[in-house]
């Protein structure tokens, strides 16, 4: 009834009880250790694909409750989770590759610090594999990382994807990763989600704006998009309140007509410039840029003792 | 029916139709400018304070939208209202007080951030004074002002009152003037309103909990509390919600409970945990820290040129 | 006798008694106010910028000791003259073109923070023109401003160059304005000083390295380079108190070799990673970031009313 | 000749050759670990403390190569070193005492950061064995640790020793633990030298100005000062190259007062107020900081799994 508004694949298939309009969508489901649950979402046909509000892609979900907490050792386990996830999109023998990370978001507004973060803790390689070569690295398998944190269009007056378009010709990576805070539609699943996909990312998207998209089509190179939803949209929760809670209530034509209205004007302009956030986003950031730059760390930078 | 929270005094009186509800609470509203809406509510009895679940005292606010925008200029008027606002709680000769103010609130949360980056854009003279005299300073008229951003206590172990307790002790201000971030009950007074009361401030505060307040009970000097609502508890905006949606419809009895038994399961421990602000409020809160800060050195510093 | 290391034109040409030395390089110096210097140098020939150390072409150097202190409302009037001096380099008809500003340094090192500091306050513009046009920001004349701060090698591993270029071609702006805190060879200079250049800039250069530069050459458009000095190099520092002090004094050969060795174990490769700066380097930042991005707004966005 | 500033007690008596010079101070030295060296002064007399210019007390410096390198494991060596040292200057029983630990220094300044930097690092339990008691902590020994990041006096306005005196009496902790960044003679120790002592610590200290002191004879209680140099004093550092310089050549009464005077003219005011730090200050102070805050968590809280 109303748009809901969510970057996790994940959350788009929930709640459709209808066969067809799953048709065109794959999940797959399964665990990895006592805490991490692992989903896999393939979204196959155009028609899905707009069903879904999602490009067409593979999109992989890890959740685990131990992201919520303060880590000793444990966030460790969710790191090589997410590795060996990482590694299903990228090719066999990536060990040489050069590639590019970048950090999306707004340094400066706390949920929204995930992709600059990450970057602050990336072993960055490239500057001197050129200098010193693989040898001095005493790396016998080493990427070539490199790594920049463009900024927002407020700050910058440039889409982000004219800068990565920019960047990516002048230093011809063989692939993209991005790292993106996003908006899910549950709260349950803020701070303890990552998803993996190979759709690229859309930034500050609504559904549907693919204009900007920072991905393969655009960037004319493979892009990963991996992301943690920080956030939810205040509009979103309250729809999705009401949703519920209109459910299974017999209601007649005419009220519901007016309920509609109601909602509608609740959910103003106003409460679409606002989202949900939780009291101590600034020590879960904190902690999950480390999840995620480790893990990225272990995938592209194996051996790291040696810088 | 559920619990609202909100920090702001102007909103506890609002939608109360009951007469004697609001009997020992007086509203007396002006104009100041086109744009500004002073707001004064005395809560004069302890009956009424306990049903606005606030302190006793004086409360002040000020609504501006053009705090909302960008600021060429128009923010001083603001700043000037503020000022003179806040005079109407200090002493007649306040002019050469010893005044401490505080930052409250962790500088990592952006809508938490408020009160430490207004310290850091305070004209701070104690220790000018004690080491050259007002002599040097060349103001006839200038306070001592001292500033200190004690932290919240995940950060230091201690609540806030002992900090302040021990440091007032130590170093005796004739007055202190807090600056937090509030909580308000409507999105649409985020970032557009300040309150000052001479009823101090509940850290992190629920409703009816003063156990931690830094008032004059606890600190033995007068407290001036400066706020101005970043985010409103996503709890609060669910609940109020509902309420503007069930009012006026005709529910029988065990609708009605039904209808009380979801909306407590949808305000679940873990929204709790959550609030809602603004997409915007990393340049909200830039802005508002320098017109408090403004209104500060104004009233505190009055000629700052020599500085 | 040893390497003097400075990003100051005019600088270069102190201390050359020399004739000879200073044919191809002319140097001109006029007041503003009573308190400001304006020193322009131009480097006319390829011998003398071989002599200089510096590439040739024009700098415009603008020396105020009312940038050392707080300002208020002084640093105004710098602001002016530095976007008076800053339109020398300009088209006369530059007031819709397309600008790139640049800022360089690590925003974690407190004296290289100052490009990363001026990019924080500036107007852009560029994303607001091509949403709404100019008719709506309601201005006659307003250039399109768009920003970056790319980061330093360590932490992208890309030389600034090469994301430069990318993002050049991309979005063409008509010119570059390169920010960067600069190394002077007097302390004397610091922080009170701005250089305007259209020769551009060689990030973290050592004298003769232009490989890396930013420049109309490597960019493909007009380079502007605006810095200010706010450290110096220990070796050089030390070189030059050495220069001073051995000067005058009647030495013999043997002595002056045994003297020379000397200064060169002091000056040893650990001093070589070490810079001098100021004790409130984080104010004179701050404040001089302001000064700098209030030249560019006045000079690029004249009428800063309306956003 | 010039006055020599350092923090390093370990320094003080270098280059002294005389032996009288030397009385009333023992130094012992010796090795933990291939790299690791450990040097204790005692400073006995009041006399010793005067030629020594640092008060009477027991200082231990650890210095350790490795420290000047990023950080596969090793740091974690050193930090444990860090911890035994401190252990010498707490009482035997020490596990369940409360200890607050203060971070002096200024955040905006990056070598002036490690302070504060450490105390982001921490585990606070203060708050939460006041709230659960230890048997919910699950830790059989666990310190109530409580932390503070006071600010320096351009922002507070107050002495640090006047805020730590308030909040030593209002929360009573058993004894005090305050970090700070240091200032070296010698540039090779910058950043590779860890002191701990007894004395406590003067902040911003000139040598023989005790009056601001954070001492136990302020405080009331012991006083640990932690400090890590990062920075040499720029007239320190010409002052001392002139010393090495000038040694051994044969000068003539009427030169030597020649050469005072010229040393005395570049050691100006300007010098005074300037200091050296290394290239890559930022990457060493987050660096020391973990390396600080591990030692002290290893120390306090022992068993950090359960938090």
């Amino acid at each position: 009834m109303f748009e809901i508004r969510t970057d996790l694949a994940v959350e788009t298939s929930e709640g459709k009880k209808d066969r067809e309009e799953l048709s065109g969508i794959r999940v797959d489901k399964k665990k990895a250790g006592d805490d991490i649950v692992i989903t896999q979402v393939n979204i196959d046909t155009q028609k899905a694909a707009k069903t879904a509000g999602k490009p067409k892609g593979c999109y992989i979900t890890i959740e685990a409750e131990q992201m919520l907490e303060e880590d000793g050792g444990c966030h460790r386990e969710v790191s090589k989770v997410f590795s060996e996830q990482l590694k299903q999109f990228l090719p066999k023998d990536y060990s040489n590759s050069k590639i590019l990370i970048v950090g999306l978001g707004n340094r400066e507004v706390t949920p929204d610090a995930l992709g600059p973060k990450v970057l602050d803790h990336l072993f960055i390689t490239r500057h001197l594999i050129k200098e010193y070569g693989k040898y001095l690295l005493e790396f016998d398998k080493c990427c070539s990382v490199s790594g920049i944190v463009p900024g927002v269009m407020a700050q910058t007056g440039m889409e982000t994807v004219e800068i990565m378009k920019g960047v990516v010709e002048e230093t011809k990576p063989d692939f993209v990763v991005v790292i993106d805070a996003l908006a899910a539609r549950s709260i349950k699943r803020l701070n303890r989600t990552i998803q993996i996909t190979d759709t690229g990312i859309v930034p500050g998207s609504g559904v549907g704006n693919y204009r900007n998209a920072i991905n393969q089509e655009h960037l004319g190179v493979p892009v990963i998009a991996v992301g943690i939803p920080t956030v939810v949209d205040a509009a979103t929760i309250v729809a999705d309140s009401f949703s519920t809670f209109v459910e299974g209530i017999d209601w007649e034509q005419g009220e519901m007509q007016e309920l509609e209205e109601k909602i509608r004007e609740m959910i103003s302009p106003k409460l679409n410039t606002m989202y949900v956030t939780s009291k101590d986003i600034d020590e879960a950031v904190n902690r999950l840029s480390f999840t995620i730059s480790e893990g990225l760390n272990m995938t592209f930078v194996p051996d790291d003792s040696h810088i």
